[in-house]
C-alpha cells in the first residue's frame, strides 16, 4: 500500500557521546530540534505535532521535552519499539501527513543511556533469554559463528565492518567517535563475546536527533520548494520473532519480509538503493542484514566487505555515517539520526563523507530480542532526493 | 483538521482485578484481542497492524503479544502517553487508517501493575514534584480543597461521584469492583490525602481491552455494515503543563483546549454528547474535568453530581461503565477500554448500564504528571452510532 510521500525540511542532531548527568534527556532533545527548526528555516509556532521515540526516556518523556522547547500544548506521542523507536516515531509522522491530520510535525529521537538515574540499561524484564544469559552481544557471537561455518568468512571480514565505519566517521562532526581504527584494534580487543571484542560492538551512548517533515501543504507554509526538500518514500515496519533457536540462525526472514515492504511502499527496489544506513549494532549485524534486505548475495557479504565493495566510492556504500558502530547507538535517537544522515546524502551536503550520486537512500532498523519466542520490529526507511 | 472517520468493527475486554504473576500481560492482551475478533466476526489473517498502548510492559510489548496472538510478521507500533496511552493508540490506529496505509487494524490496551517483576508502580524518574512527595493524590486533594473553596461545594459531593460509578458497575460485568458503596463508606474509608479517602481513589488494576478497527475499505473486507460499526469522528490530543503552582489550580485550561480539538475534528459540540467516560482517576478529577470541557458550568459539578444528573438516567450521563473509580484502572488499558464503552453504548447494547438514546459519547482520558514543569496529555475521543 502507498500512501503519499512526506518532505523532510529540517534535519538537525547533537554529537553523540557520553554525558554527565547534567546533560538532560529534554536538553539533548531541544539543542537537536532547535537545529531541524534552523534548518528548516522555522519556527517553533510552525509545528503542530511532536512524535518522538525513546526507550528509557519515562512515559512522558516527549511531553517534558515540547515543555523545555516551548511546545507545551501540541500534540505529543511517544512511541516505542526498542532500537527501532527513532524510525517508528518517523513512520508514525509519515502517516500522519499523509493523513492530513497535520501538515508540519517535530519528530525527535533521543535517548540518555549513562544516566544512572535510570538505573542503567537491563534486559526487558519480558526477556526470558536475556535473563539466562542470552544478551544481544551472545546472539551475535553465535550469527558470527554460524556465518563463518556455513559461508567460510574469516574473522578478519567480519572485524572490517569496524574499520569501515570507523573510517567514515572520520568525517562526521556528529559521530561518538571520529578517530580511524585498524583491522589489529578490532582483533586485540577486549573479548566481549568470543568471536566478538569490544570493538565489533556499538556502544552506549547519549544522543539526540530531529527532523521538521511536512506534506505538500506543509511545504507551502514554510515556503519550501520540494526539489530542496528530500523525500520519505516509505517506511516499512515488521515484526517478527527472531532467529535463534530456529534452523538458519542468519535466515534474516524479518528482515526479507521488511525489503518487501520497503520496495512495495516505496515504488523502488533493491537495484535503485545507492547507499544505505545500516543497524549495525555489531559488526556481523551489518552483513547478515545487508544480505536478508537482498542488497548484497548471501553468504558475500564479509568478502564484498573487505574488499571494500560496502565502502564510501564502492558499489554500496553502507554506514557513511559511521553507523551505530563509531556514529554511537543512543537506541531511541538511531533512526531519527540514520534519516539526518540520508537528508545530508541526498542534499550532497555530507561533506568528507559524501556518496556520490547518492539519489536513493535506504536506512534499516531493528528492535526488539533476540530469542525465539519475543518479538522485535524491523523498519525500513527508504527516501529520495 | 477533520479527517475520514474509522469504524469500530469489533471490541472486546477481560474484567479487570488484581491478578497474580501467572496471568501474563501477553495472556490478557491475547483473551481481550480475541473477544474483540469475534465480536468483528474478524479472523486474525483481517489484521493488518497493530498499536499498542502500554505504560510497564517494556519497550517490545506490542510485539510479544503479536507473537501470542499469532499475527507474528505484521506492524506493530506501541505507544505510551502515561494513562492516555491506550487512547493516544486508537489515535494512530485512526490516524494510520485515514491515511490508508492500513484498512483493518488491531488496537490493544493493557497493563500488569500488581506484578512485581515490574517492581511496583512508581513516578516517572524525571517527575521531581512526585519525588519530593507531590503524588498524584496530593495533587488531587489540593484540587479538592481549592474547589471546595472556591466553589462552596462539599465533601459529600465530591465523594458522591464515587458512590454513583460504583452504583452503574454493579450492571458491568467487565468491571472490577461490581458492588454498590454509600456515602458514609467513601466518608469513612481509610484516609489517603486529606480530604480524599481510599474510595476516592482509582485502585492498582490489571487488565486489557481491545478493538478491531477499520477504514470503508476494512469495513467491505469484513462484510460489514458501516450502520453496525460506530464511527470515531475524532481523537483530540492536546499536551500541557498541569496546574499545580499556578494561580488557579483547576483552571483545566488543558481540558478547554483538547475539548476544542475534539469539537474542531468531529464537528459536533458539547450540546451533542449524550454521555460520557470520564478520567475519573480521583472523585475530584471527574468534577474539574467535565468543568474543563465545558460538558458542566464551572463551580456546578458537585451539585449536578449529587442531585444525580451526571448518573444514567440523567442530564448527562458519565461513567456508566464504573469509570477507573469502579471499573479499574490498568493505566495503558483505560483509554481502550472507554472506547469499548462507548461502542456497546452507540449500538444499544449495554444492558443494565444503558444510557437511552446514546447516540454521540465522549472518552477523555489524561495521562501524565501534575506537576508544574512536566507535562501531561489529554485526549478526547468522539464517537457516534
Amino acid at each position: 500500500m502507498t500512501i503519499n510521500p512526506a518532505h523532510v525540511a529540517g534535519a538537525g542532531m547533537i554529537r553523540f557521546g557520553k554525558f554527565p548527568a547534567s546533560t538532560t534527556l529534554e536538553g539533548m532533545a531541544a539543542a537537536a530540534s532547535r537545529q531541524a527548526l534552523n534548518d528548516a528555516g522555522a519556527d517553533v509556532r510552525d509545528i503542530e505535532a511532536i512524535y518522538t521515540g525513546h526507550v528509557f526516556g519515562g512515559p512522558v518523556a516527549g511531553q517534558r521535552i515540547a515543555v523545555h522547547l516551548g511546545l507545551d500544548g501540541r500534540p505529543v506521542t511517544n512511541v516505542e519499539n526498542y532500537c527501532a523507536s527513532g524510525a517508528t516515531a518517523i513512520r508514525e509522522a509519515w502517516i500522519a501527513l499523509a493523513a492530513g491530520l497535520h501538515d508540519v510535525v517535530l519528530v525527535i529521537g533521543v535517548e540518555k543511556m549513562t544516566d544512572r538515574v535510570f538505573g542503567g540499561v537491563k534486559p526487558d524484564p519480558g526477556d526470558l533469554d536475556a535473563a539466562v544469559g542470552l544478551v544481544m552481544a551472545a546472539g551475535h557471537a553465535m550469527s558470527a559463528r554460524r556465518y563463518m561455518a556455513d559461508h567460510g568468512a574469516t574473522r578478519e571480514q567480519i572485524a572490517a565492518v569496524a574499520v569501515k565505519n570507523h573510517a567514515h566517521s572520520v568525517h562526521n562532526p556528529y559521530a561518538q567517535y571520529q578517530h580511524a581504527i585498524t583491522l589489529e584494534d578490532v582483533l586485540s580487543a577486549r573479548p566481549i563475546a568470543d568471536p566478538l571484542g569490544l570493538l565489533d560492538c556499538s556502544p552506549i551512548s547519549d544522543g539526540a536527533a530531529a527532523m521538521v517533515l511536512c506534506n505538500a501543504n506543509g511545504l507551502r507554509k514554510l515556503g519550501l520548494a520540494a526539489s530542496s526538500a528530500p523525500r520519505i518514500l516509505g517506511c516499512g515496519l515488521v515484526s517478527g520473532s527472531l532467529q535463534i533457536g530456529t534452523d538458519d540462525l542468519n535466515a534474516e526472514d524479518v528482515s526479507r519480509r521488511a525489503a518487501e515492504a520497503a520496495w512495495e511502499m516505496s515504488g523502488v527496489g533493491p537495484e535503485d538503493i545507492d547507499f544505505v544506513e545500516m543497524h549495525d549494532c555489531f559488526t556481523i549485524a551489518e552483513i547478515v542484514r545487508l544480505e536478508g534486505l537482498g542488497l548484497i548475495p548471501v553468504g558475500q557479504g564479509g568478502q564484498w566487505t573487505q574488499d571494500g565493495w560496502t565502502g564510501i566510492g564502492g558499489r554500496l556504500p553502507v554506514n557513511p555515517s559511521g553507523g551505530l558502530l563509531s556514529r554511537g547507538h543512543p537506541v531511541g535517537a538511531t533512526g531519527v539520526a540514520q534519516a539526518c544522515e540520508l537528508t545530508w546524502q541526498l542534499r550532497g551536503t555530507a561533506g568528507g563523507r559524501q556518496v556520490e550520486s547518492a539519489r536513493i537512500g535506504l536506512a534499516y532498523c531493528k528492535g526488539g530480542t533476540v530469542s525465539g519466542t519475543d518479538g522485535g520490529s524491523v523498519t525500513t526507511l527508504v527516501m529520495s532526493q
